[in-house]
């Protein structure tokens, strides 16, 4: 895999619009040569130092199309590990396109999501692990995913499963060995050093597994959706919810469901909220498919803020969607909005409707208890774990799977030790563990692995 | 003003979103020291060798940023003639603002619009007028207006305004210098060689000031305003020419008018389009405003394209229309739209209501006669002029005001010397020519003018 010989890839690295600067990234054995064919200047770039920005002109079948300044990365000295040139010009998307153009029309190609990324796992310079989070730390919005993927970058992540990995394969290397010598019936090593050893890692490969929800956290965020009878302010809640916090984004239409999702940075956490149509019985069909996204949004939620009206008694209404959303949530926050009102519904009735829940007096119009709320909400997603700045997680559902497995693996090994079984039934768990482990770095990756990993990336990455 | 102390700035220069690279630019005396305070690598900064790659990592109160690439380009080698640093790390906006952030809070000041661009202009990197084609370069969304804008960063219009300046300045010196000696009557320069000098430089600025109107059009491209009744198929048209053309930005809502833009790039020239809103009398307040806006969008527009419906008779309100439209717009392409319908409206009447103009029959929704119209508006803004490619253009209006200027000080000057005037009224026109012929590349420039032009510019220039 790592020696077929790759096409010349060329791609706008940076992003797209108006700014100072684009650079454009060519990667690839045809680099230098195709990047020589329009690149004008004192020296030539063939025979050019490497990593030396210069300057120099792009002219492509006589047409003069920009200054640039170009620098020179040889393999294996690369991002890629192959040979790069990075071209930085006049920052507007035309003449971007138009350099990009040019090396195309000399022989390179356009580059795919993230095939920059893939040619540095396929050439060894990182792992697939790393490359994975490459994508996240570039999609990354708040401190917690910027954190947990800048710690896969670097390759934290990777080391502390390549370890565990390692002394698998040793201890299996020597078990299997004993199997050459099997008629002499020679033991290379203690099962009960195997065993102490196993489990040391199994306990490493659980806590790993539970970093997950943690890890998805701080990759994903949380979701939360605002419920709540028609009228009661889950709009002002919202509103006042994005005004004291930074909202990173508003108004993304929902790729997978049919509502509009507002984001939030809640302490470095996203939080990722869904504003749902007022849930209530209806014989209106569109109005119908509202309350049907609606309660797939609470469904699906890991946090819902149920809205109700202080300022008005307790409905049949809303006895019903208090039952209601008590049998679909997961994790409730109850706020008693209005509060700037007299109110007609005390914490008491709520006590007895919600007798496990903190109910929570806010006026969203008049900023009455938005403070607390957030709080709230803060110390709900942080339940849901903020990671110390220094723990290892797991934000993946593929890496969680492949630690799962060698877990299940490992605990085979155990039994069969236990049970006193001959080596080759031990040695093939833990075989089998050291690939699952290994399947995250990428040691052993199916094309169609690959090529679902890094159709998520942005193009020129 | 050029030795004046800067502070020292920072920006992200590369476009704001997603993307492989984010480039963060510092500028100043301070640029190394400030950088070198977060940057974490095996080189120090303050000593790196100058425009070569290093990679490193940024780190800001004990907090890990990101892996980045940084460039070190010195005084007075750099884009703003300052010690220069590029920080090229990985291509998220947020993970851009924490490392510009980490700068700022060492003592960088966030950069202005345009302020790395005039400070290369202060430095002397640059003059004024290439400073102002930067910013229309990176803004180029077609070939005539990258090409012109090119050609002006690259500095030749520059060089063909300053050749024209230091003649006449050379003239005038010696000129003032027979003033010193004017009790010996000497001439140090025959009258006759100067007026010879000064007709060429006339002629020259003559063709400069000519030339606006076709620069102008490679800059901003030109204004074509859609009108006609009601239902007569404005929208089909367009429709039809934006899918034929290459539509560079649908719907700009329009900066200075209330209505709506679509850009067509034909032939690379940008075609700003305005569909305005069928011309009707009404009584209706805010269709009163509508058909208010489209009078002005056609008032205001380089080409009207007046849309009839060929499958109906030609009505009073037909009649009014065409003459309301003769009146109001600069120049006008009419069509007769439906032509797959049968046909109501004749040529020959056409003929009659719009006797010195030619009437196309098109059908936009049969996609019939559209590749003939969109010839017939391309020789519309090939007659404004499409520059040969080699052609020196003035493209602002800041620039055409001073070589009008500078035209009529010429001409004054020369009327001088038909007149036998004394050495000092020749002289003082020909320096006020100078100066105003300097204005253009900066050579004198007041702060406001500078402030306005360096305001157009996107940050991180």
């Amino acid at each position: 895999m790592k020696s077929q010989k790759q096409s010349t890839v060329a791609a706008v690295a940076t992003p797209h619009g108006e700014g100072g600067i684009a650079v454009i990234r060519i990667s690839g054995t045809d680099a230098l040569s195709i990047s020589s064919a329009v690149y004008r200047g004192a020296e030539t770039l063939e025979h050019a130092e490497e990593r030396r920005a210069v300057y120099g002109r792009i002219v492509h079948k006589g047409r003069f199309i920009d200054e640039v300044i170009i620098t020179v990365f040889r393999a294996p000295r690369s991002y890629t590990g192959e040979d790069t040139v990075e071209i930085s010009c006049h920052g507007s998307p035309y003449i971007a396109s138009l350099v990009l153009q040019s090396l195309v029309e000399n022989g390179a190609v356009p580059a795919g999501p993230g095939e920059f990324t893939k040619r540095a796992f396929l050439n060894g310079k990182i792992d697939l692990a790393q490359a994975e989070a490459v994508a996240d730390l570039i999609k990354a919005r708040t401190e917690s995913a910027r954190r947990v993927a800048g710690m896969q970058v670097s390759g934290y992540l990777s080391k502390y499963i390549d370890e565990m990995r390692t002394a698998i394969i040793q201890a299996s290397a020597l078990l299997e060995l004993e199997l050459d010598f099997s008629e002499q019936d020679i033991e290379f090593v203690s099962r009960d050093e195997i065993k102490q050893n196993l489990l040391d890692i199994k306990s490493k490969l659980k806590r790993l597994v539970e970093s997950y929800n943690r890890g998805r956290v701080c990759r994903e965020g949380i979701r939360m959706a605002i419920t709540g009878l028609p009228n009661v302010g889950k709009s002002s809640v919202l509103n006042g919810l994005m005004e004291r916090e930074r909202a990173i984004v508003t108004h993304i239409p929902g790729t997978t469901r049919d509502t509009i999702e507002d984001v939030l940075d809640i302490e470095g956490i996203k939080v990722r909220i869904t504003d749902t149509a007022g849930i209530r019985r209806s014989d209106d069909p569109v109005e119908q498919q509202g309350v049907m996204r609606a309660k797939k949004a609470v469904h699906e939620a890991d946090v819902v803020l149920l809205v109700l009206d202080g300022s008005r008694p307790v409905s049949s209404d809303t006895v019903n969607l208090i039952s209601w959303v008590r049998e679909s949530a997961k994790d409730i926050v109850c706020i008693l909005n209005k509060a700037d009102l007299e109110q007609q519904t005390t914490q008491e009735e709520m006590a007895t409707l919600l007798p496990d829940k903190e109910v929570w007096s806010v006026s969203a119009i008049e900023d009455q208890g938005m403070r607390t709320l957030i709080k709230v909400i803060t110390s709900h997603a942080l339940k849901r774990g903020l990671p110390d700045g220094q723990e290892l997680l797991i934000t993946r559902e593929r890496h969680r799977d492949a630690v799962a497995k060698a877990l299940e693996r490992v605990d085979h090994a155990v039994l069969s030790i236990d049970r006193d079984m001959s080596q080759e039934f031990i040695a093939l768990d833990m075989r089998g563990a050291a690939d699952a482990l290994g399947a995250i770095m990428g040691t052993v990756s199916p094309d169609d692995v690959l090529n679902k990993i890094f159709a998520d990336f942005c193009i020129g990455k």
